[in-house]
């Protein structure tokens, strides 16, 4: 992956990495691991927010433990119990040296709800331009989507109002990312979403995988599992608009990709590519 | 309206003009003369998408001859029957030498599900960069949106799941424009779609209302009705995370203004301001 890694001396956005969930924390830790190298290795100085989880304390705790484990040089965690907290400067200064941001999962309405408008919620925005790298898992993984999945219904096949979206903290602007993919059926709720808007992207990540977006919007997987792409743009056909109730719907023409560990994906030109030959 | 409009000199985004549907054009037609206005009057050259309605022919044709008795240099009706049309810069060229667009009312899922991700859907965004104006109506005006309401419950007060959203056509960001705002009563949904990310901002447009969007996000409302901000940035709590199925949501500290005709709203601020001492 040393390639994906940008030139430290030019001033640019910094990298992205939505997890699927359920990520190794006790063995090889190939994601926790990589999230630690993006972020400065033994020079790292992360930030924890646990605030989607309903145990955000102990959630919190958990992932400050595993990356001072990895080496991290400080770990802070962020323990909000208020909306208003994510107002105060005092409260959130730890921001200021980080050079990365984790997110917890939990439920991505509660997190967007609690610092979509805030101070915090637009320093981490800034945070990510200034070229500082952010990582989220499950809830923390959706949450970085402008256009936000906030819950919806399993299935493999696209139906009418399977899939609600809400308004995201806007990291990515094109790319709906969904998590646990495989594992909770959510190929449906995907395709749903991309078809209201054949503009967007679709990512699903699977649990104990990660997809690395690089500042030049270059994708790499990492993990145990899948990314499956959903791409709108040649869409031909749907009758999203006509269906009634939960009904099912129709899609021609959507194109999909299912790309695991290493394979590469570039967001400019949704061009899907295969391993670099140098992979370890 | 004369300090609303622009310096022709300077190359700036253009007019953003959301009305509520229902808007008068038989008799004074004020809010349709606006739009002409926004569009050059005399000199106005305008294309009209009437894609959203279930009679796109008819509706066109509706609006076509309006316009025209309006005084518009040229009007030109967008029939497109399928969505490769709008890939086809043949079929769209009408565009080039436009200085106004106008999207009827119908469904704005059909709209974006048609337009979105195509040549024609790219074109409307960078008309508005350019400087020309976009009037929509209804679902054309709902679909301005980038967080789109798709369809949602009646009711004043907020409820879980009562909002779909959807991505719009992104021509405004942080405003999620709602129509027939009072008379399909409206207020529970649009505070559930702010409620889900407080940054947002809400604008239920009233039938025969508009909203002016000047190139420097200054507001003015125009016609009979009302606009009624929704505004969730001091919001103090919600607990729209825990609540389940279609029960009520708590809402604390949501700002609402309603706006009525000559009264202005600036975006950048998001401060409500009286009308103009020389209001006609």
């Amino acid at each position: 992956m040393d390639s994906l890694i940008a030139n430290p001396d030019l001033h640019q956005r910094g990298y992205l990495m939505p997890i699927g969930g359920a990520e190794d924390k006790t063995a090889r830790m190939v994601i926790l691991n990589q999230f630690v190298d993006l972020c400065g290795g033994k020079q790292a100085r992360l930030v924890v927010i646990p605030t989607a989880s309903a145990f955000a304390v102990e959630t919190g705790a958990r992932y400050c433990d595993v990356f001072g484990g990895l080496g991290a040089a400080n770990v802070h965690c962020l323990d909000l119990k208020e909306r208003q907290q994510a107002n105060n400067p005092k409260e959130i200064e730890a921001l200021e040296d980080a050079t990365g941001i984790f997110m917890t999962g939990g439920d991505q309405v509660k997190l967007v709800s609690f610092l979509g408008g805030t101070l915090l919620g637009r320093k981490i925005s800034s945070s990510l331009a200034q070229g500082k790298t952010i990582g989220g898992t499950s809830a923390g993984a959706s949450a970085m989507s402008q256009h936000m999945i906030a819950f919806g219904r399993s299935g493999a096949a696209p139906s009418q109002r399977m899939v609600h979206l809400a308004p995201g903290l806007g990291l990515t602007e094109r790319v709906i990312i969904d998590q646990h993919f495989r594992q909770r059926d959510r190929l449906g709720r995907l395709m749903t979403a991309v078809a209201l808007n054949p503009a967007m992207l679709g990512m699903g990540v699977d649990e104990d995988t990660a997809l690395v977006i690089n500042p030049d919007n270059q994708c790499e997987v990492v993990g145990s599992g899948s990314v499956t792409v959903v791409d709108g743009g040649d869409l031909q056909h749907t009758d999203i608009h006509a269906v009634k109730r939960h009904d099912p719907i129709a899609v021609l023409g959507v194109k999909v990709h299912v790309l695991t560990h290493g394979y590469r994906y570039d967001l400019n030109t949704r061009q899907p590519m295969p391993p670099r030959q140098n992979l370890l």
